[in-house]
């Protein structure tokens, strides 16, 4: 740690990785011969090895959670804002370890690597369903000497992760924390995920999906897929409160011919470019189809709460109140399939205009009940 | 008429067409030497001319709102849901008028009309604001011998339209008929529209918008934009009670490597494919742009209830509940201001899952509540 970085961070952090050299066969039947899983870890594994917590990313997420990969870095990890010393997730007790999940493009093994000929996957990367991070992420914990994690937790894609975490290895899983998430996505979140999708196979450059043994990149079609993904994490009400009707320039009237560009245009023409020359289009494909394809329910059985039987965790489910891609109602689905069967759950939706976005930005509700709640999980000093 | 066409039906109608030969200086300032209009009339205009009612057209609408171009015909004109004789504005007492957009492609003058030179406009055709079209329609009117608009009337953009004949012509409108309509686009709403543009001017077939000189036509990014559009239209509800998370076939397991294609998915692209063949490219760029540049309450002067005091008509608004493009609150918005300077308005929310779509379609609630409105619009019998 440094004294460049804010108070509160856990400073300079260095990705670790790992290669897992036995055959990985996912969900569907496909098969790795081998992977490759990078991670971060922030504070130290106890001896009793009963603190550790897992993080578990979202859509475009990394390992990249907390602190700084270098003194003139100024972005800390996605979720900065609840680890660290004295934060929810407190690494002065707890042991955060946050991989990024097979079949992305952060350095875990996915459709950029080579394989045995040479030749990138691209789009013959098998299709990564949530089960099968749950289980790489698995190995990752025994690699660690980690036994059982005292928490699994995450937002969106992350959220869903926590959750099957909590069914398919109960044993493993003794609190599970799933924000702004669903158990399954609705036609229209399928719907946006599917217009992400066709903006990307429709680019000329995509190539089939082999667009790196072409020399291009279908950055235009990255670039839209992101528009329409980011455009679903705000709300109305906060879009209209950052940006109302305001023009880049000059201020309409029917009579102005100027080149009328309103400000929410170039924000998100912006945030499009920006993404489309840092994020895989494969990896956007396999991620928004591992996003569809999630549906707890039928994960072991049939039906949510017979699902969440299964569980032997402590549950804590958080919604926000102006997220309309995973509204309230979805919470409240995944509360009442636990309450049915008996599960320990908190709930809490939280008020904010900040729309699906909310789980990683600053809310004092939000962050003290994290902390509060966060409080249960892992060791407890003995009187 | 005809027998073969179902009872309620105006039965076969011909387009007809009139061009304005002075020149036409659009609110921006540009102008076109002269222009053509097309358009449909349904019953007979009075020999006094106060039956006459104006039906405005949203987006990727046009004249043909009712009946049939001829006998094998089996697709109705839009809004034949509610004209005809018989229906809520009916045909045996009044004489209904709608024509195609100036700047739209479906036979009025626009993008794809050619110029001075033989060549089309293509993207160099003036950008047509609302009140645009209120002009070119008042001249429609003249010709066609009508001194006054007993009802103007539309949804979406068709409402915002009748919105601003209210305010731009007092005196020729008697009734003022906006359903599903806003006084100005949200940020949000704008955003949407501008990821349809950037889907289509991000398609290399686009040229600048002169794809027909390339011999080309964008259709990639016509499909997308469609896509986004028409999911927007929809509510999640009425999306889930369609579609669900229905497989196009079989049906999801874990295990199962089948190609997964859900339901709302093969229908999207199917919307897309469709319309990319029949709208033209500039058309979706200029009409989008007109809707984020219509905003009522900056049209004279400031304000929405200083603009809406200089109206004379009796209004009708309507929204739908489930309608989140266009919501209830954007309604009561204008009805708010309405109230604010005392004008007759009578405002209803209809109860419904089809979103924003739901001014075209049936719901018994919302045809009775029209029905029993019209009957003060138009010369009633002497007792």
């Amino acid at each position: 740690m440094s004294g460049d970085f804010p108070s509160g961070s856990v400073g300079l952090v260095t990705p670790q990785s790992v290669r897992f050299s036995g055959a990985f066969t996912f969900a569907n039947g496909a098969t790795l011969d081998g992977y490759e899983l990078v991670y971060e870890t922030y504070g130290e594994l106890n001896a009793t090895g009963d603190n550790a917590v897992l993080i578990c990313h979202a859509l475009s997420g990394s390992h990249h959670a907390a602190g700084y990969h270098d003194g003139a870095d100024r972005r800390a990890g996605w979720w900065d804002l609840v680890i660290g010393p004295g934060k929810p997730i407190d690494t002065r007790r707890l042991f955060v370890v946050c991989s990024n999940n097979l079949g992305c493009c952060d350095g875990s093994t996915g459709p950029n690597a080579a394989r045995d000929d040479g030749t990138p996957w691209g789009s013959r990367f098998p299709q990564p369903q949530v089960q099968d991070w749950v289980r790489s992420q698995k190995q990752l914990a025994e690699h660690l000497g980690i036994s059982r994690w005292a928490a699994v937790i995450g937002g969106s894609l992350g959220g869903m992760q926590a959750l099957q975490w909590a069914v398919d290895f109960p044993e493993w899983v003794e609190h599970c924390v799933a924000l702004a998430a669903a158990p399954g996505l609705t036609a229209q979140n399928i719907a946006f995920n599917e217009i992400a999708r066709h903006a990307i196979v429709s680019d000329p450059d995509w190539h089939e999906g082999n667009y790196l043994a072409e020399g291009t990149l279908p950055a235009r079609g990255v670039a839209l897929a992101r528009m329409v993904g980011h455009l679903t994490y705000m709300s109305a009400d906060g879009m209209s409160d950052r940006f109302g009707r305001e023009l880049r320039e000059g201020s309409y009237t029917p009579e102005s011919n100027q080149e009328w560009v309103f400000q929410v245009e170039s924000y998100l023409r912006h945030q499009g470019a920006r993404f489309s020359t840092q994020f895989d289009a494969n990896t956007y494909v396999l991620m928004t189809r591992a996003l569809d394809l999630f549906d707890l329910a039928r994960s072991h059985g049939d039906g949510l709460a017979q699902t969440l039987s299964r569980a032997t965790a402590e549950f804590l489910i958080v919604s926000f109140s102006s997220d309309w891609r995973f509204p309230p109602q979805r919470s409240i689905e995944i509360r009442d399939a636990l309450l049915a069967v008996e599960k320990p759950v908190t709930y809490a939706n939280i008020e904010t205009d900040d729309g699906h976005d909310a789980f990683l930005l600053p809310n004092q509700t939000y962050e003290k009940l994290l902390d509060q709640w966060m409080r249960r999980v892992g060791p407890h000093e003995s009187a």
